[in-house]
């Protein structure tokens, strides 16, 4: 029995459909190799938040698909899922990531062969469960194409690593890439496969942008705030990696006292980083940054209050809503 | 201009549409990247052998479709060489080679972080091919069961390596998967796009599955014979890397001085790799090894001949038995 992340816990009837998918997607990944099939097992029940079939879930039920529509509508929740898994196992290899929700991450424990691999047998799962879905090549084409944008965000972040003049158009690009795409594509499937109106499909696409963009600017404040256990300061993973996100930006772009440290690239001291932590407090930066993701959230929820009335519309705003609050 | 391997010098018609397939898969893995896209292209001119878009081309033209299915045939012949790139490319991560078709590998020459999104962008592109070739989601759904294949494939030879007790059945188990089931695919898809008759549909599977495993096998023992310009002899990377195939399995079923050796595991000396040498020798494990090889090229073969006369039937057939005469 799989269980999902205690946040669904207050919207039961998400959470069942969410059940499904995660048992469906454990069903498709079963394969002979004891080790893969149980680090696959592994990443899936450590209760991710499984926004991405979620907001499809939740767009689905806006619309008037008939009963006979729940399997496909479960499988193709279930492959925004497993496609947002592959690319977290393909990124942990990348990043010689250790630790990713609380548990060791794939190429930490099993080593690069397992994760290299892992990650494509889910890739190949994301287009076997959407074939199940649907008979339209043209979805299959739209999410060939999503995740070449997925891609692509993930490609222009390792391209501007270290790079001291990437600017907040830059960083935008990738994180609609390799976060929003998904977020717009899982909406917006949500919609279709629903059986929505053609208005409320049209709107889930930037809707689903918008969350996505916020949500990754969100998780990026994280890096900047939380505070590991065992330390008394935030850790500033992506810094050191050289990946320049949304508070730095807008810290360089203000006080130039930033920049001279910045040039040392991946050669930052503890102290280079608790003075780069001051000047990020002195100039406001995480306030900043929380503004501006704060005004992507405002603007789903200004379109998801425009949709047509529907008893499941309280549950997509508060969701939103609840975005904003994150601090996991 | 891209060219192909010299080897279709003489197959001036099938020359030119790989060629176009070629083109194709530039075309389609262009992106803003200069370093990935120019991995992925210098990948493609390196003169690969293209034998499984050029196995899928022999088949179609067997058949009697349209004019106007050209651009799909060619997008669904390139897919198959497009699926190979990737795997290829995840598949050098793992050995972490350096070389690869006398050229650096992208891992080598480009770090895994290059490696891991080029494989993956490979692989969005292949589903994008399949989606411009066909209408039907059933041939999507049978190019993501066979991609599984070919990884279970890949992931069985990894969970054998430096398995001592591997059987002849466990490698052509992994064979079969790795290697035989994308020539099979690309037999099989080349008749059905080309709209061959059932009997030849049916046909292609098995052709094509004895042409990859045969194929394989003739690949694992070139690592036995092949000598590096700088060595006087082979230096048998597979054993090192506990990759053990056809010949030092025959050699350990008939020979019990193998196996105190295979035991050292990774902790080969150069005088054991001398000593395996001379056992296999000895026990005319590569002629044995050959010959196995030689009976799933004449069976394919075999079925080439029985199949409706047609002048491109010789060119298959030709092709196939080249096979047994590869050095390259």
């Amino acid at each position: 029995m799989v269980n999902t992340h205690p946040m669904w816990n207050k919207f039961p009837s998400i959470q069942s459909l969410l059940i499904e998918c995660l048992e469906l997607i454990i069903e498709k990944t079963a394969i002979e190799n004891t080790e893969i099939e149980k680090t696959v097992t592994d990443l899936i029940v450590s209760q991710g938040k499984l926004l991405r079939p979620a907001y499809f879930l939740l767009f689905s039920r806006l619309g008037t698909a008939a009963q006979d529509a729940h399997k496909k509508i479960i499988a193709a929740a279930a492959s925004t899922e497993v496609l947002h898994l592959a690319t977290l196992i393909h990124d942990d290899i990348i990043d010689e990531a250790k630790m990713r929700r609380g548990v060791e991450t794939v190429q930490s424990k099993h080593g690069k062969d397992v994760a290299v691999y892992a990650g494509d047998l889910l890739i190949s799962v994301y287009f076997d469960l959407l074939a199940d879905a649907t008979d339209s090549v043209e979805i299959i084409k739209l999410n060939t194409l999503s995740m070449k944008q997925v891609l692509l965000g993930e490609i222009n972040q390792m391209k501007n690593a270290y790079n001291t003049e990437i600017t907040f158009e830059d960083y935008l690009k990738s994180i609609k890439g390799k976060t929003a795409q998904l977020f717009e594509l899982s909406c917006y499937e949500g919609a279709y496969f629903g059986g929505c109106s053609p208005e409320v499909i049209e709107q889930s696409r930037s809707i689903g942008q918008n969350i996505g963009i916020a949500f990754q600017m969100l998780d990026d404040i994280l890096d900047y705030t939380q505070t590991p256990e065992s330390l008394s300061k935030p850790v500033l993973n992506d810094i050191k990696q050289g990946i320049y996100t949304l508070p730095l930006i807008l810290g360089v772009e203000k006080d130039e006292a930033f920049l001279p440290l910045l040039k040392k690239g991946e050669h930052l001291s503890d102290s280079d980083l608790t003075a780069l932590l001051s000047l990020l407090q002195k100039n406001d930066c995480i306030e900043h940054a929380y503004d501006i993701a704060k005004k992507y959230i405002d603007e789903a929820l200004a379109s998801i209050d425009a949709l047509p009335s529907h008893p499941e519309k309280d549950v997509l705003y508060s969701l939103t809503k609840s975005l904003l609050k994150r601090e996991f």
